[in-house]
C-alpha cells in the first residue's frame, strides 16, 4: 500500500509499505478515505521538534473499517468512521471523567499513519466513531467536515470547552489557524454573543467571520490589549489560546474580566509562566490535548450532519496522496489554511 | 473607641480611636459583634509582608448595623449582619459574573479595621450579608459560625467552587489550617465522596474527620504523592490548594488525574510555574480571591442556619478584643487553630 513517511525535515514521500495487521483484539485496519496535514505536523516538518526517519506520518482522517480484531463489537467492516487521533480506551479514569485526549491506555505506536491508504488503528472499540452511511452518500464539503472531527474541529472545541463558554458570553480567540477558526466555529456553536477574532490575515479573517466572529483584532501583543479593552471594557468572558507562543499567552492573561477561564490547545513553547497574575484576577487556565472522541460523539457529529456547523471550509487546498509533498508545502508556505488529501477517490 | 492597631512585627495593641463616620453615600457604619484573626494577617504579624505602623487591624467579623448612607436600602439601622473582607459593589463585570472578591469598584482603604468595636463599611448596599434576626436568637457556636463566613468558610468553598468540586468526586486538600479545614466542609457539602486531607497536625486531622474527611495523608513532597496515588489509582478528581506554598502547589500538580481542577487560595509564595506539565495532564488551575458575599447569599448562610455545617468550630480559643496581641500570638505560635475575638460580649 502507499503510505507517507517522514524523511528529513522539509521532505516527506509517499512510499511502498506492507499494508498493517491487526495485532491486538482491540485493533481495527481503516481503510482511509480522507486525510489532512495538520498544523502541528508542521513542527518536525520545519525541524523545530525531532522525528526518525523513515516514520509514517498522519494523524487525521475518516475511512471504512476494513477489519476488526475480536474485541470490537461496536463497529463493523465495511462501517464509515471518524478515526480521532487520541485513540481512547473508554474505560480508564480519564476517558470516564471526558479527557480521552489523555486516556491512561494510550499506545503511542497509535498516533501515525493516517496519511495511508490502510490505518491500524488501536483502541478502535471506543475510541472510532461511526458516521451513518456510506461515504457516496455525502457531498464532497462534508466529507471534509468529517475529517476536522479526526483533531482540529475537536481540538478548537476543547479550547471553547475548556475556557467554560456559555451562552451570552463574550469570547477572545487567540490564532486564525485551522483550530483558531474551528474555536471561533465552537464559541458560537455554546451561544457566545460576541466572538473576537485575534486575526491579523485577511483570508483567515473572512472565514472568521463566516464561522461567527463579530470583531476582528489583527493587532498584537500590548496594542492587542487596549483594543480588546476598548471593545469589551473589563476584558472578555473567556479566551480560547490556540497559538502557544510566549506573546498569545501573556496577552490572553491580559484580556480578561475576573473570573474568566483561558482555555489553552496551543501547544506551550514557554514552559514558565507567572501564575501570581492569574491568582490576583482569578483568571482559570485549562485546557490541554483535546477529547475527541466524546466531542464528537456529544455533539459535534450531529452538528455538523445538521449543517449547523461547516468546519470543512478550513481547508482552502486539496491534493492526492501522491502531492503529499505540495500539500506539507502549501501549508509550510501559508498558501493553504488546512491542506485536503484525497486518499480514495472513489469514495 | 477601641480599635486594633499594628505596631511592628510581633506586636499589635487596642489603641482608642475616633469613632468611624459616613464618608460615601454608600458606607454603613457597623458594630461590632465578633470579630476575628485570619492566617493572612501572619503575614505582616510575622514581618513576611510590609505593614505601615499604626494601621488598623482584621478583616473578618460580624456586627450590627449602626448607621447608613443615602444610597444604602438593603440594610438598615439594627440588622445583624455579616461583613466580607471583600467589599463587592454588585454591579461591575467581576461582581456580575459571581467573583466580588475582585469588584472593579474596591475601595483598598476598606479592608482593616474589624478588629476594633466600629467599622466604616464601604459598598454597604450589595456587600454586607442580613443574618435573620439578632445575636441574642443565636448560641456562641452558631455565632462563630457566622463570623467564618465574612472570609475563612467563603474562602475554603472558593477553592471547592473553582476546582469545580461535584457529587461523587475523591477531593483533596492541602492544608489543615482554618481554610483548609473550611476546604473540607466545602468539598462535602458540594457532595464529594471522598476527602483526602493533607495534614500532618492531630488536631486537625481530628476536626478534618469531624468535617468530613474520610482519609488523610500526613507526608509532604513525594512521599504525599505516592501516598495518594496509592488512595486513588489514577489521582483525585480535584485539588482545594490551600496553602500556596512552592512545595503545595507542586504536590498538587501530581496528584491529580487527568482533566482535574486545582482550586487555589493559598496565597502563592512562587510566582513562575511549569504549566506544561499542566498542559499535557489537561489540569486546570484556577482560584483566587474569594466571593464572600455571592457564596454566603448563595448557599453557606443557609447552610449554617440549617445546622448542615458547623465551621465555627475552628475557634479553638476565644479572647476579648483587649487581648489582641494573646489571639496573634496564639495563632502564630499554632496553641490555636483559629483565634476569635469577643468585641461585644452583651451581644
Amino acid at each position: 500500500m502507499k503510505a507517507g513517511i517522514f524523511i528529513k525535515p522539509g521532505e516527506v514521500r509517499v512510499e511502498d509499505r506492507p499494508m498493517p495487521e491487526i495485532q491486538k483484539p482491540t485493533d481495527a485496519i481503516i481503510k482511509i478515505v480522507r486525510a489532512s496535514v495538520c498544523g502541528s505536523d508542521l513542527w518536525w516538518f520545519r525541524g523545530i521538534s525531532k522525528r526518525e526517519s523513515g516514520t509514517p506520518t498522519g494523524h487525521e482522517g475518516i475511512g471504512i473499517v476494513e477489519s476488526v480484531g475480536s474485541e470490537v463489537t461496536n463497529v463493523k467492516p465495511g462501517d464509515f468512521v471518524i478515526a480521532p487521533f487520541t485513540h481512547g480506551c473508554g474505560h480508564c479514569a480519564a476517558c470516564k471523567a471526558g479527557f480521552d485526549g489523555n486516556c491512561l491506555n494510550r499506545e503511542t505506536s497509535s498516533i501515525n499513519g493516517y496519511q495511508a491508504q490502510y490505518l491500524r488503528f488501536v483502541n478502535a472499540n471506543w475510541a472510532l466513531v461511526k458516521i451513518p452511511g456510506q461515504p457516496s452518500d455525502y457531498t464532497p464539503e462534508m466529507l471534509n467536515s468529517f475529517v476536522t472531527l479526526s483533531d482540529v474541529m475537536a481540538t478548537g472545541y476543547h479550547a471553547a470547552a475548556t475556557a467554560e463558554v456559555k451562552p451570552g458570553d463574550t469570547v477572545a480567540v487567540m490564532g486564525d489557524g485551522a483550530v483558531g477558526l474551528c474555536g471561533v466555529i465552537s464559541a458560537k456553536l455554546r451561544g457566545a454573543k460576541r466572538i473576537i477574532a485575534m486575526s491579523r490575515h485577511e483570508d483567515r479573517q473572512k472565514l472568521a467571520r463566516e464561522f461567527g466572529a463579530t470583531d476582528v483584532v489583527p493587532e498584537r501583543g500590548d496594542e492587542a490589549v487596549k483594543h480588546v479593552m476598548e471593545l469589551t471594557g473589563a476584558g472578555v468572558d473567556a479566551v480560547l489560546e490556540c497559538v502557544g507562543t510566549e506573546q498569545s499567552v501573556d496577552t490572553a492573561t491580559k484580556i480578561v474580566r475576573p473570573g474568566a477561564i483561558i482555555g489553552r490547545v496551543g501547544i506551550p513553547q514557554k514552559p514558565d509562566m507567572n501564575t501570581n497574575q492569574l491568582f490576583y484576577n482569578n483568571t482559570g487556565l485549562r485546557g490541554g490535548i483535546a477529547s475527541v472522541t466524546t466531542y464528537d460523539r456529544e455533539e459535534l457529529l450531529q452538528a455538523v450532519l445538521d449543517g449547523k456547523i461547516n468546519p470543512g471550509k478550513v481547508f482552502t487546498k486539496q491534493f492526492t496522496l501522491d502531492q503529499l509533498q505540495d500539500a506539507y508545502d502549501a501549508m509550510d508556505q501559508r498558501q493553504a489554511i488546512k491542506s485536503l488529501l484525497i486518499v480514495d477517490d472513489q469514495a
